[in-house]
């Protein structure tokens, strides 16, 4: 029954934000003690991913490097100067599934949930879906 | 209960494919009015992924960068020649977890599903699987 | 119900290992017929993913390829070194979805899960979630 809507301001053109808490949050609303967790992205210039945020070093790094592999101007062809964006949304990609125990989120000690913006300042969404067993 | 196998034939080497019609048509059919649908796709040198498809440039920008950044050819080892398809298929990856709402798939205003093909033309499969809540 | 934890121990820095049959065991266990089965990695420098195994040049390319892609070194801030590993576990993804037909996985005749070590040698788990219809 538990389909909830997120929304989010981002700030920066490429910025990774945690979600990890709302995620919680809604596993934690829908009761749900043993099943899954489908977290989606509704954009095609954003995506959701998990790492690490101990260090936010990790995410400087990862946020440069994405944008030297995937360049912003590369002779593009779509008028809205964001195909470097696209790109990275697939490779990121849109959705996670997740495992809930116990009533909470199954992850590792370092794992961050981040919705990734690849083409921002904007205001975004995502859902969050808890399925029972 | 419901997993349909679908079939399409792919007519370029790297082409992307909408199966959104495919996939919303499998929904319809389940009659499932709350949770999950799972597209999967059983090829190692194919993939599925969500993006754009109001400007066609969008697909033409990634067709063109994915095989920038992952060349055809680069002194890879695999005889059959085509390890970059293999490589795109693990980036892009071989399944989508969606959400099913009020009996209609849930996607972003331009999100369409896009079979991903990386080695073609070939005849091509992918699965979709409705759950219930 | 069925949620196991499995470990394994790998042994390169870079190392791509098949996990299919522990998964495979796990569905089997659960008694599962109809569902899906869930993969999750719990660690930021490693993954999952689906390739080939017929021909072991096909994961020598990938393994090769990756890391020209995403250099080992390439100025990166992250004080233990690792940068490389988060962004390719980042791109490659931490969970993969499957589907369970009549009591076994749903997998392609060349297809293989495969533990993605990106930061080894390392003891690792990974875990599996069956879930009926």
């Amino acid at each position: 029954m538990t389909c909830v809507r997120h929304t989010l301001s981002t700030r920066s053109k490429v910025q990774f934000i945690s979600i990890t808490q709302q995620v919680a949050a809604t596993v934690a609303q829908s009761g749900v003690q043993e099943g899954i967790c489908i977290v989606f992205v509704p954009h095609t210039t954003a995506g959701v991913t998990i790492n690490e945020n101990a260090d936010p070093d990790v995410i400087a790094d990862i946020t440069k490097e994405i944008s030297k592999i995937i360049p912003f101007e590369d002779h593009y062809t779509h008028s809205e100067g964001n195909s470097a964006a696209h790109i990275k949304s697939s490779l990121f990609g849109s959705s996670l599934t997740l495992v809930v125990q116990s009533g909470r989120l199954l992850l590792g000690t370092w794992q961050t949930i981040y919705f990734s913006e690849f083409d921002g300042p904007r205001t975004r969404n995502f859902h969050v879906k808890v399925l029972s067993e």
